[in-house]
């Protein structure tokens, strides 16, 4: 039994008829964020590593930009809470970070038509290419990367790459916060990310897209497929969003010099 | 071409090299709810009925509980607008609403460890049973049933049925939203649920299986798999969960006497 998994009973039906039998199941937890001493939000996850999720959400929020602003970081897995105290020179007032999260954590703050309504956010300047078949290559490792998969097919994946290798490799039940943790590790471990690029298990909406634009990562390759404002979303802001990638084929939606022959 | 499908411009790469073409991608679009007059809430879905995706929302969100409470639904699709002016007797104060709904939305209000946790929740009283043959028919039929899955893939589903038929069926990039539809549309037309069952194209986690346990709807059917929250929360809500339904096998991970022969 894998760590994160738990053995439920079940019963189950097959042409041979009903048995009582066991299944693995993945584990959801809820992660209660305190900022600065004060209840913040709670989010479902997985298990493990609370602290990159915590700080990920937030700075996808954008409320932290940099490790320096980060004072001190709490975790008690076993109540399922990260407190993160800010330094005083943060930036933004508490009050703040507040109103601006409750904004965004309820999906608000992204009725936009056009880049130019999405507050602070300027198209990504990378000159980074990678070669379709290092994609392909690494697509591949991605998917053969999570026993947690293979054992209860529950959970997604994020990856960030260099066009040798995976860098950093998360899970989630979330697919939103299998992003974020690659960016809360990224910013606790000062990781440049201008010049690696994001594989994602899961389909592509704006919000995601706007993980990526906020973060600084200039290329998205996803196995499954995006909508058409994330789309809109990656042409205007300058990122190159790839998608459907299956063996040695893919779909390419956005800027699409990036990936080179 | 469907409507609620875009054409974009792509590069496909195949094993033959490269190709400019074009392909179908699905819209998203921002939908904001203003309740009594004030901006509520604004969350990422797909262009249609968006009546019912606002009111099941709120209904999923324990903010109403009968068309009774709702004085006037406007529509506007052009902006992506639903203004909902609750009666007087909505029995909710409105500041009392928009501190839950606020809770709610981010996630929050589910840090429960057992269903006495769950303010207001009661095990769910139905008597109903379906038969195993009936929900791998159903389950066949709800899977046909997309035209725009199988043009974009990217879309998910669910549908509200009785033993004989696929009663009301609804889509939305959204799996949540998916779900909250079939509830705004029941809660407008005066459907009791007490004994129909839902499919959910989608993994099921507990925020999934809440919505179930505030709908009164005794049995879920997802093609996906659950977390073992999700079952946890079935158990001591008396819903029946099966997963996993393939041809004519699924796992059945709560009250199994739910689903007979």
């Amino acid at each position: 039994m894998l760590k994160y998994v738990e053995e439920t009973n079940v019963v189950r039906i097959t042409e041979d008829g009903r048995e009582t039998t066991k299944a693995s199941v993945i584990q959801e937890v809820p992660l209660t964020i305190f900022l600065n001493g004060r209840e913040l939000v709670t989010i479902i996850c997985s298990p493990w590593q609370l602290d990159h999720l915590a700080i990920g959400f937030l700075a996808a929020e954008g409320l932290i930009k940099g490790r320096s602003e980060i004072k001190k970081v709490t975790v008690d897995d076993t109540r399922g809470v990260v407190r993160l105290k800010l330094a005083a020179s943060g930036g933004l007032a508490e009050e703040l970070i507040f109103k601006r999260l409750i904004t965004s954590a309820c999906g608000k703050g992204i009725t936009f038509s056009s880049a130019a309504d999405i507050e602070g956010l300027v198209p990504i300047d990378s000159g980074l290419t990678v070669s379709s078949g290092d994609i392909f290559r690494l697509v591949k490792e991605f998917q053969k990367n999570s026993p947690l998969y293979r054992e209860t097919h529950g959970i997604h994946s994020a990856a960030l790459c260099s066009s040798e290798k995976i860098l950093i490799f998360s899970e989630d039940i979330g697919r939103h916060n299998a992003v974020d943790r690659i960016f809360g590790r990224c910013l606790l471990e000062d990781v440049a990310v201008k010049n690696l690029f994001l594989i994602c298990s899961g389909r592509i909406s704006s919000e995601i897209l706007l993980k990526l634009a906020k973060g600084g990562v200039p290329l998205l390759v996803s196995i499954s497929v995006p909508t058409n404002q994330a789309i809109r979303l990656a042409v205007n802001l300058g990122i190159t969003l790839a998608g459907i990638v299956r063996g040695r084929r893919m779909m390419i939606y956005s800027h699409d010099w990036r990936i080179t022959a």
